[in-house]
């Protein structure tokens, strides 16, 4: 079996680039280790830049997302006593769309249906061959048979734990960590939002984010020790718990109800370098993690697709340019939207492990950014994306 | 004896609030435990807010300043291979003037000395009494006689190691500290200054920053271990170090030469809270600390005695308002200020102990900032001093 371009991994970074590719007359085939219901069924990210919203709708995938997705001009950051709403249309002319990563996933497999795009699912065994030489080839076993893929190019979109960085040898790679003291207990609920936009809240008692998949969908997070387990918390202690860390005015108007889905995510900084190696090309996750606070995980990868559906289009149009810079070009995007993380991560949550002064400069950052129209401006710039 | 305002401390905070004070006929008395040529002498800081100039020429002392003082309209950042240069007049329409706190004493000094207003050098075993009674009094000796001064209020503007914050009780006050894992050393040479400008270099090797004084006195600093002591360091290991430290394009055209005064100080963010207690008032390092990166020490007491020299004014004409609401009202600029030197001093510096990762923010900080206007529109404003 022979084709342009083996893509591993079948999230909304694969199937996006499959799709972008494809668009442009290149090759390209999935290969994905679960099944289409589970990846489906993950509950995932839901801000979605315009970079991203445009890059959909390049894909021709836009019409449910126009007609479904709710347009987010702002956000409200309410910490410290104070509450601050960042205007982003105002400060930047721009603004972030609400619509659920399964969402994206579905409209993105129907498409890929529709035109007989090749995908593997339940690839097991998925090994990567030559990366570095001139003739790779990768191999998996697909319903109890053995197989090979020859190809040109190989992009590694399987995420955190999947097998493409690892295939790059510790002695090129370089991967840098930052692990943070807590993790996220997150629950999916059908109720109505706390607010039309998403409520970043930060409490003495730790940290709380309000955000939504739709009008009657609500996804709320709490700061939690990393020793938490879903099991510890019921959904009547949830929901008292994030009422405690909302501000009053808010609080009283929180509509609870029971959790569809309730888990624990720690959170993580990660980037690895480089994000190519001879013929191997990572994006997404399978590069990076960012702390979930700036909502940059999805949209960076959608950034990395864009650079390298665009390095690759290029390849098969004679033009090698933007495949040797992809590396670089990518991670320039990717550090600056990880500081932007770590940042927001570092402003809003309770480090049990710092002192008190370390809290005040989070007062004093909040009390600076509620009177001044350039910080409101850097951050509104990078939560609605900086430019491709 | 009987004075309306007793102030302790003969620094540039006393000095200038005494001035500022008996310009609306407000009767003040400086308490300095050490001799005005020791005073004079010593070498600290020299980039001033706007503000503070403001206040100076309001105090009948803006002569010298505007002929000798230097308008500074930005500064350049170089560090992980990058150079930033900040417009502080085009971003923020603001500027900071270079003249030494050296220079600003004298001048005080001189106009102090030319209207007669009372002030004991040498003033030894300063204690305050009764600052929370409606009668409270100051004692001390001076020239081998026991002195008490009766008072309205006390303002104390006696530094860090004064006695004017150990005299409010801890039950009632509450410090926040944070320690820096390196400290500064610093010459002051007879060379001219690396640029027109300041430029804060931030290489692996640790933190530089050439400053200066004047155009034929320089004012250079090199992060070092807190174990360092001046004698560690001959004047040719400080050049060349510096010399390494900065950008290529830069090195090439520092001038060298025999330093002046060699010193090492260690890095400290401290603010004391509340900033009153009684009748007492506390003004500059007495009440707080900051890291000299962002340049605010001088110019954070500049808008502490501005505000306190309103408040005693007003008190004098009848309203009470402003004494009310000095420590809150000053506080809420100091911990903005505080925040601004923290993170000045985090994004510039070596951290021995923090890993690769904060060191790759950092970059990423320089290269979000290369490119946002909002973000070096943020900095610019936080380097002229925000507003009073």
């Amino acid at each position: 079996m022979r084709h342009q371009v083996v893509i591993i991994g079948g999230g909304p970074s694969g199937l996006l680039l499959s799709l972008l590719l494809r668009r442009k007359g290149v090759d390209a085939v999935v290969l994905e280790q679960r099944t289409r219901a589970y990846v489906l069924a993950r509950i995932r990210a839901g801000v979605l830049e315009q970079g991203l919203c445009d890059l959909l709708r390049e894909a021709g995938i836009g019409k449910r997302l126009n007609a479904e997705g709710f347009v987010h001009g702002g956000t409200l950051l309410a910490a410290h006593g104070k509450q601050v709403h960042i205007d982003f249309k105002a400060l930047t002319g721009n603004s972030v769309t609400i619509y659920g990563q399964t969402e994206v996933t579905r409209d993105l497999y129907d498409e890929l249906d529709r035109t007989d795009a090749p995908i593997y699912h339940e690839a097991e065994g998925v090994e990567i061959h030559g990366a570095d030489s001139d003739a790779p080839y990768v191999t998996f076993t697909h319903g109890g048979t053995s197989h090979r893929i020859d190809c040109d190019y190989i992009a590694g979109c399987d995420g955190f734990h999947g097998v493409s960085r690892r295939t790059i040898p510790e002695t090129t790679r370089r991967d840098y960590e930052h692990i943070y003291p807590f993790g996220w207990l997150g629950i999916l609920s059908e109720t109505r939002p706390l607010q039309h936009e998403l409520v970043y809240a930060g409490s003495d008692r730790g940290f709380a984010l309000c955000s939504m998949r739709n009008a009657h969908l609500s996804r709320h997070y709490l700061q939690v020790p990393l020793t938490d387990k879903p099991d510890d918390w019921s959904d009547d202690a949830f929901w008292a718990e994030l009422r405690r860390r909302l501000p009053a005015g808010l609080a009283e108007s929180l509509e609870t109800g029971p959790s569809i889905e309730k888990s624990i995510a720690p959170l993580r900084s990660f980037i690895s370098e480089p994000m190519s190696w001879g013929r191997l090309y990572l994006a997404g996750d399978a590069a990076h993690i960012v702390p979930p606070t700036g909502a940059k995980g999805l949209n960076l990868a959608a950034s990395d697709v864009y650079y390298l559906s665009r390095a690759l289009i290029a390849h098969y149009a004679g033009d090698d340019d933007h495949l040797t810079s992809y590396s670089a070009t990518a991670l320039a995007r990717v550090w600056k939207a990880s500081r932007f993380s770590w940042a927001m991560t570092r402003m809003l949550h309770v480090f049990p492990d710092e002192g008190e002064f370390l809290r005040r400069m989070q007062g004093a950052e909040m009390d600076y950014l509620a009177g001044s129209q350039a910080a409101q401006t850097a951050l509104a710039e990078n939560y609605v994306g900086l430019p491709y």
